[in-house]
């Protein structure tokens, strides 16, 4: 197909023709033209609206540079399709997933933790504390890698779980998105190759997306990413990082094997490219012992690691941190500048008080306690009320997912449809994603809900999904005794 | 300058020779070639180590998309000078500025008010009171466009103020930087044009170079922005938008006359473009009457507007807010996602309070007066003390910032760091411009110390002016009496 524009310049005006003609163009383009278009050969364009045809090259290069349309070498200019940084439906539903108001829906889907557990006392009182101490200090602007005081407290929290790192590479930042926000800011540039899981974080595809990286995806495995996949990318280009969560990853839940750690850390040093953990899950753990961070074995300062709280304390506060390589922490501090200055200085010290009184380990011992049964329920549930079909894809005894597989032919988005209009929500598998490979996927989450939710929750899953088969689910009658 | 390597290629290795050849030249540029120096022509390099020249072509090509690298037509490829999205040296000096003891200096450099004047014990009511209200809700994630009923009564503060908006037109974010990063990454590819005031906000070229944006800049003058000197740019270019401070500008000082805000947004209209105005300062006039914001004016929806209270109220809490056209609000909705989720729960709470309570226009009317005051004495003392050729360029009987014009000869930079030495510190002009015409300016703030540090600080600063001048002072004697 191609266009036939029905317009003239004015030759009077005192704004040049190609911007003219530009504009014109990019109004037809925005509101008439579907894409793949071809537009008109740039001679016959200059001879219909009576100009230079180096005036239709410069209007078609800034339509290029505006992404509204491409070249095709040899067969001209077209326009493109519309496209946004951010995938739209993806982001909107994931919002809409974080605004749900738990009093209405059996919630599924979210992985923050209900705020009934946090420990709201304790933390006033660290916060009265702390303006009795500090003042008005505590609500100047605070320096931009962070109040040292909580800087040197983390650091000793890093240590007794097995992390050594120099003060001066822990960087305060307002929660792990921004982490990863301004990590992409100082390693991005647009069209940079990096690698991620896949499936994986939805936030994480966001920010490298609004810095138009060219993201590789290599598919997990029960122990890991597939490293082979990894390498073979690696032979073949050269890329800026790996994004990984290495214990109970989101949204699959996978955990790592300290042998796949290990060949990570040497990929990494052989084809020189750093790695981005993103550890929000590590305390969650549900067999004895604690599980291993990739940090603790990265002699090479490789890894750069971003650790959180928001999923077994409060994420309203927005704090995390990260540690990073020594060469890279002037341009860090810059970034963070750049973003928000610093991050906020009375939930920095109140952290910082928190901390120090040891409230943390037994706050995370707490949850971990309540977590790991809800874990156990929730698989119990699944295994006694699903039918066999419906396939738990890891079980790694830790954090807050759990990845199940559908048959093949379950669109998992129009399940999802109907589980919203019977007041249940959870997160269809597609979101995680860039590829076009989970539409029979879902993540079920036990983070927001009680014991009893968990129940009513896989029971109306199985409802809908019954339903969706078209299925009948049989009546239950108990005798009356 | 041309360069010789003397290298080879491992033939056996499984890795493309194209990515080993773009790893040893890497390497070279960065540790052994300095800028400027032309790499070998393709067929030489080809030839001497041993490959096909579209081999070459592919290495050269990665390095370009490094900018390690540059091509000039006709003459082949270059080393790229060593750049950094944010110019270093800027950076940390304005960090050093943020972060400077207030015991140990004078401060003129700081725009931050100092701490003594925040309302502490208020606000720590605001925070109990929110607290015993809202428990765990507090610090649970937030929507990403903020907790309404704030962004409801930051609704009414701006009816008040001149400037209506509809609710869902509201944003809350962690600060006007984090406001200006936010809308560089919605408005931004790189290399987009958009227009600054020169001189203009240090923090807001940070941002803007970070998304790689085509910076042009049009001059300052005492009634605003020259708005000829922009209709130029704009008659040749098509801009996204231009980013301005209409009132006591950052650094200068100007307020903008009504007549050019309204040709302002007229141009806006004409040539298509957005105008963001950063509004830090318009409640601190020091006239009878309060000033106008853009934004009141603004019919045809042209004005985004950043709104924050930093330097009147408390910085360190990072609140701000947005108002912006309709058509930008999903896209602004998902990039405050992606940036840090939302912004924190508990003062985005506590403030909100604060404003219901009547207490933020309180603050800011005590403001006000002890602010003029300072401005008034900060004037009156370089009348008196530094001598004629001591200019401030704009007086404009608002804000926090003196722009002082020095006799072409003198080096502020040079100065600063003479000053320095002496314990006295404020900003030199080159921090706010990407062009390099302010070399002989300064500004000079009130915000950060008080009457006496004035009076002091302003004798200090005549002291090192005549010091760097190679004057003697008079040694002052008084009459024992």
């Amino acid at each position: 197909m191609i266009v036939i524009f029905e317009f003239s310049l004015n030759k009077e005006s005192d704004k040049t023709l190609y911007l003219q003609l530009y504009k014109k163009l990019k109004n037809e383009i925005k509101n008439n033209i579907p894409a793949d278009t071809k537009l008109p050969p740039i001679r016959k364009l200059a001879e219909k609206v009576g100009v230079n045809p180096a005036t239709v090259v410069k209007a078609y290069n800034l339509l290029a540079e505006d992404n509204l349309i491409y070249k095709k070498v040899g067969s001209g200019s077209f326009v493109a399709p519309t496209q946004k940084v951010i995938r739209p439906e993806t982001g909107e539903n994931m919002l809409e997933h974080g605004q749900i108001k738990l009093s209405e829906n059996i919630n599924l889907a979210s992985a923050a933790p209900s705020k009934e557990l946090f420990p709201v006392e304790d933390f006033k009182y660290a916060i009265n504390q702390v303006l009795e101490r500090d003042q008005g200090e505590a609500f100047s602007y605070q320096k931009s890698q962070g109040f040292l005081p909580l800087r040197k407290s983390i650091q000793k929290y890093f240590m007794n779980n097995g992390i050594n790192s120099s003060l001066k590479q822990i960087q305060v930042v307002s929660g792990a998105q921004q982490a990863i926000d301004i990590l992409s800011k100082i390693l991005l540039d647009f069209g940079e190759k990096i690698v991620v899981e896949d499936p994986t974080y939805f936030g994480a595809l966001q920010a490298f997306n609004s810095r138009k990286a060219d993201i590789i995806t290599v598919k997990m495995q029960a122990d890991g990413a597939d490293l082979a996949e990894l390498e073979t990318h690696l032979k073949e280009k050269q890329i800026k990082f790996f994004f990984t969560m290495q214990n109970f990853q989101n949204p699959t839940g996978v955990n790592w094997s300290f042998e796949k750690q290990q060949q990570l850390l040497k990929l990494a040093e052989e084809y020189d490219f750093y790695i981005i953990e993103d550890d929000i899950l590590s305390d969650l753990y549900y067999n004895e012992s604690r599980v291993k961070t990739l940090k603790e074995s990265d002699e090479k300062d490789r890894v750069i690691y971003i650790k959180s709280f928001s999923k077994v304390f409060m994420p309203g506060l927005r704090l995390a941190f990260i540690i990073l390589p020594d060469k890279l922490l002037p341009e860090l501090l810059e970034a963070k500048y750049a973003t928000d200055i610093s991050s906020g200085g009375l939930t920095q010290r109140a952290f910082d008080f928190y901390l120090r009184e040891g409230l943390l380990d037994k706050h995370i011992d707490l949850q971990r306690k309540l977590f790991r049964k809800k874990y156990n329920l929730m698989t119990a549930e699944i295994k006694s009320e699903l039918p066999a079909e419906i396939k738990v894809v890891y079980e790694s005894k830790g954090g807050l997912y759990l990845w199940l597989k559908l048959p093949a032919n379950v669109d998992a988005k129009e399940l999802y449809q109907a589980a919203v209009s019977i007041g249940l929500v959870f997160s269809p598998g597609y979101l995680f994603s860039l590829n076009n490979i989970f539409s029979n996927y879902i993540r079920l989450s036990f983070a927001a809900v009680n014991e009893d939710e968990i129940r009513k929750g896989i029971k109306l899953f199985k409802k809908i999904y019954y339903e969706y088969l078209g299925k009948e689910i049989d009546q239950e009658y108990s005798p009356l005794l």
